[in-house]
């Protein structure tokens, strides 16, 4: 079993910590967390064993009725692992406790790609991820990018892909985050650093980027073009993208029209906290012209890449294959959605009672 | 066993279904629906015997491969007591369907007051709905204004309530919804509507109300000033509504400072669809001027009826005493949120990989 710590219990440690507990062949260890909000104490309520990630705050956490079962380095002692969780900037800083306690790290795309030996997706960069100390798993959105373009790039040739990024503003509870009320380009200076992002994990691909923020909070959406080497149909592409098991083909009858549907269907679905860990991409969107594939895919950015930080973990800490990691991680999760509705019908039902 | 069926399954519909079938003297008999969107589907993943409201479109169910139970009248056959969670006004529509098969329905709030026999909220007049063959659950925002005026009528005395509502436009997934980008007075002639229907499950409070609505999905809010006939402390009243089972107060150390943290409190501690039953009043907001108090509170419009519906069927059904009823529905559906935060913590840390 590998023994596994997680580091900073916001949006994407605690869905981690969840990921990790889940697998047969992992132990969570506990979770380190700096400030003892109702985060921490659904970590408590969950019997996961909490760490003060800052010693000197450690007070704060018993004040609140919240004792931690030690600090950062009590936790480090046990594991096999870390998985760094911590706002972007933050893991480059704790690169140093991690190293002196000779743990192997996982952190994630909020670092410079400088911060790790390598940079991982399962679908595309598993292997490079045998013999590092530490690994970094790419953004959200170069997630869902690499997921998409591998399998295209291998079955029909990618001469340029270019994405514009729609990128919400904020998770859900960030109510201090903008933008309101406007699209901003973001940054304004084109090709934007996405593409190179993707080409740490799909190197070769020739792919261009242009990113703006958006004020909305579930999800980030791509408007994709390929210019491909081939000339697919439309339904040949849909078959290819379909049989992978982290890209979901939204039918076309289902009546999801945005964001909203897709998480209100996923909670249906009872997923935990609505997450969508595939890639969502509207199987009429795409459209086949000449060379040029054109598609709109949704990323969840709170729970994409929490699979792949299982895989990293899986990569770095035994020789499973990357095909085995990935069918491990994604049957312990529920990773994988699949709908009979392939027809047309009519949009939903708006019922609600009145407000 | 109550034997139980659900009309419309969709924001309301789903939920009412899912608490009916969790408890431990319901049966749901089956859910109906006029289309066969991704609700339908989720409504036979969860193995619920799914019905065609609609007779005429039976076809479109099957060509989706859902084929259906039977219609709306078969349902009706077999039930005790309907649950009608139609879109507003189209309730009023069914009720000679009902009347033909001899069942007792719930109603929903959409509806005019003169549908049902009685209005209905479990804390404030469930023994209205003893020998009714129909009531109507008021809505989200006047079953949480009698929950919050309750108590505190019955402990302190009310002079007069004036409340403001600022409403959220749609709920998640209603993308067609507006307003965008601005709160608008909604109905703008004071004051609104929602007083009166507060008084139809708490007579003789008086409740002016003013209404508005803002950009926002995830939950209304409310400002609430009532000037008291006496001059408790601010303790005293948050130690009052913290007694009350379906009223939460959020603790000042939690670090929840909107609807989105609500939220995501909620998922956090699984549960379904992030649902939120209980009035989430903010502790601190609780103030006492002389005999004026003041607060704020947050009703989750999708989710705060449900267990209301619940205790309606059960009064209506049974001798069953309220008291035993609220707490039957409470235990089986998880209502009830305590916390442990209780003191001035910082707020929680931004923890997100970078997009």
């Amino acid at each position: 079993m590998i023994q596994v710590g997680v580091n900073g219990y916001g949006t994407i440690g605690k869905r981690v910590a969840d990921a990790v507990a889940a697998q047969p062949d992992m132990v969570l260890r506990g979770v380190a967390k700096r400030s003892p909000n109702h985060e921490a104490e659904s970590a408590v309520k969950r019997e996961y064993d909490l760490y003060a990630a800052d010693p000197d705050r450690t007070d704060e956490f018993e004040a609140v009725g919240l004792p931690p079962a030690g600090t950062l380095s009590d936790l480090l002692a046990d594991v096999d692992v870390v998985v760094d969780c911590c706002p972007a900037g933050v893991g480059a800083q704790n690169r140093d406790i991690y190293d002196a306690h000779d743990v192997r790290v996982v952190f994630q795309g909020g670092e410079d790609a400088t911060v790790a030996d390598a940079s991982f997706t399962a679908r595309t960069a598993f292997e490079t991820a045998r013999d590092a100390d530490a690994v970094r798993v790419v953004s959200c959105n170069s997630t869902g990018l690499a997921r998409l373009l591998a399998p295209v790039a291998e079955s029909f040739g990618v001469e340029t892909a270019r994405v514009t990024l729609i990128r919400r503003g904020g998770d859900p509870a960030q109510t201090d985050r903008g933008p309101i009320n406007d699209i901003v380009p973001d940054p304004v200076g084109l090709p934007s650093h996405h593409g190179p992002d993707v080409n740490t994990v799909l190197p070769g691909v020739d792919v261009d980027t242009a990113a703006l923020k958006a004020p909305v909070t579930a999800m980030h959406t791509h408007s994709v073009n390929v210019t491909l080497e081939t000339t697919p149909t439309a339904d040949e592409v849909r078959r290819l993208l379909a049989d992978e098991s982290r890209l979901f083909l939204i039918p076309e009858g289902a009546g999801i029209d945005g964001a909203g549907a897709l998480k209100e269907y996923a909670m249906d679905l009872g997923r935990p906290r609505g997450d969508l860990w595939e890639n969502c991409l509207w199987g009429e969107s795409v459209h086949v012209s000449g060379r040029d594939l054109y598609l709109f895919q949704n990323v969840h950015q709170e729970a994409d890449v929490v699979p792949e930080n299982v895989d990293a973990i899986r990569a770095m800490a035994t020789d499973t294959a990357a095909a085995e990691s990935m069918a491990t991680t994604d049957q312990a999760l529920g990773v994988g959605l699949e709908s009979r509705l392939d027809t047309d019908t009519e949009l939903p039902d708006s019922i609600t009672a009145d407000d």
